[in-house]
């Protein structure tokens, strides 16, 4: 069975770079089946990173092998993390990347990738993806073992600050964790846990929002509106226009829901 | 054999919606050959996604499998379809997407989706892709037969008004059904259909011309011409630069050709 | 073992003209791994794609194919060639696109694609990519040998102009060879050909530099600096914005360092 690999990077898609790693896996395990999740990733966001990874890699079956590299601190002391979540090996720098994914439940064993045997036979000081991380986990898909990589370690770096939503029975306290091509703005809150019997009043930078609206159709163009996208987050959007543009918020930005 | 798959969508490339459909796809069968034909098609213009596949399915080979989404209907109770199209499989909602490829040529077979056993264990009313058209295509990859996925059916819905040039011996009438990604206006106007022993003139919108460009290169950056294109059909064209701009015309315009 | 194609072409990613290359691929090989490495080099650009295949082949292992088109030529006398390059082999047209990667070692062995026999059957004055290239280039992944496809010869075309650095002990003069999506301006001036101790200065059009800045974390937005990129090439750049729109400088422009 070819194994199966998805990239998730913010290298730019039609990048030498996107092609060079491709090369190292294929050149290490031919029989790969590669899928680009994304390579847009804004530049260093290692937010929108985990965001990515949270929500992608859970539908990949058991067996499947991820590269997540959004990596500013490479050249520097940090690490590079292989992972072993719900059975789905996910090699990424130590920097957060994973922390979504992790939230949702604890990775069973994560090793530091230390074993220069399964590095690039020359490693660059700014293309780690290429020399180390790409490589360790092209012997991954080839059967060598985790622990092979490097020792096991129960700690890795989670992104600074809570980015889980803080609930009571008054209130949620969210954050803006993604910034969608359209341009909305997609939060931690998710519609299970809104009010049932309540009209909550949401706030967002300077804006407030009396209502969650159902639909787009609702709103007349250039509408600044509250609702719960596709995969059940609230978000804030502008009908058939950019909300980031509109607000200048971003990823990280506060959003308080009252009632 | 690896059984090949193409989609055409709406999706948008970079989302999760691919990355999780893949997934989907990969799940059932981990042995698919993937090929992404487009997921930039302007949001919910089914047009332009029956324009791409009309000029792509054709191409690949007997044994092929398709799957196109471009679905402004979905949580409504349009249906979806499975069509067997020279030999070639499609997968795609009931809503005129398939439209231009079987005025091609009539599909030999057609169900309407609807065995449960072949969605996804949870069905979401977003994302239909997911949950039941991909599903559905991947199982046909692994050998059920279409007539499992649901009842045969004779009809199908098609693009309302009538999308084939009426061609007489005095004039064509077509439309345009495409913009490609530089701004020209792609017509249904074949250069086959072209009278040979006539200079006829062009109709579209506001703007009239009284000659077919052989090329390019022939005109000044900013002259807005027509010519036929690579793919043989008369396009609209402003050099070095966007004639969708340019005309503010879309989809759907009426050009009319007499002599 | 499926053998290993990539695609570097200017067509535009999700145009019809890239899945109709592919379907033509798949139909004569359905085993091929297909890689994309581009298909947004600048249309015609044959510069940028010579840089983009000297950059990408070497990575990738022995035995592999790799087709590239940009071809402004299509259509005239222009001949297309095959080329046994360290074991990789390449098919492109004969417009100088191979310049960059035979002058990092001499081919073994070329081609001119002439046999008939291995084209498409209706072969376009407009799309020889589809039409010979593909199919020429999809039979050698089938084990066609190179001499199949056409006489052997020792002539290739070379890019106009000499495009490697001259080297002397007071000076070297490159040039600009291409443009990357962030606007930076990359030189063919290497890191390794730098003077160890002295301090040149640069000079790229009206614009010159004292020194060559080891990051962007030194300077202010909107800073135009020079440094080394991480290919190792000298590359003059805007921080957090586009040289190349700055300075109106575009690939081929003389870049004069003196010590």
């Amino acid at each position: 069975m070819a194994p199966l690999v998805t990239l998730t990077t913010d290298f730019g898609r039609d990048s030498i770079y996107v092609a060079q790693l491709k090369a190292v896996l294929l050149s290490i395990n031919p029989r790969l089946t590669l899928v680009d999740v994304t390579h847009e990733i804004p530049p260093q966001d290692v937010v929108s990173g985990a965001w990515i990874l949270r929500h992608t890699v859970p539908y990949f079956p058991e067996g499947s092998f991820h590269l997540a590299v959004v990596d500013p601190g490479v050249g520097t002391a940090r690490r590079c993390l292989a992972v072993d979540w719900e059975s789905r090996y996910v090699v990424a720098p130590d920097n957060g990347l994973v922390t979504f994914l992790c939230q949702l439940s604890l990775p069973r064993k994560i090793v530091w990738i230390e074993n220069r045997a399964y590095f690039r036979a020359e490693v660059s000081s700014t293309f780690h993806a290429r020399d180390i991380m790409g490589p360790a986990l092209a012997w991954l898909t080839q059967g060598v073992p985790l622990e092979e990589l490097g020792p096991l370690t129960g700690e890795w770096v989670q992104l600074a600050g809570d980015w889980r939503p803080r609930i009571t029975d008054r209130e949620i306290e969210g954050r803006v964790v993604f910034v969608d091509r359209f341009g909305n703005l997609i939060t931690n809150i998710e519609k299970n846990s809104w009010p049932k019997h309540a009209t909550p009043v949401i706030k967002v930078g300077d804006h407030q929002f009396a209502e969650v609206s159902r639909t787009y159709g609702e709103h007349r163009p250039g509408d600044l509106i509250a609702l719960f996208g596709s995969q059940g987050y609230l978000e804030i959007a502008v009908v058939n226009g950019s909300a980031a543009e509109r607000t200048k918020l971003t990823v990280g930005t506060p959003v308080l829901v009252t009632w």
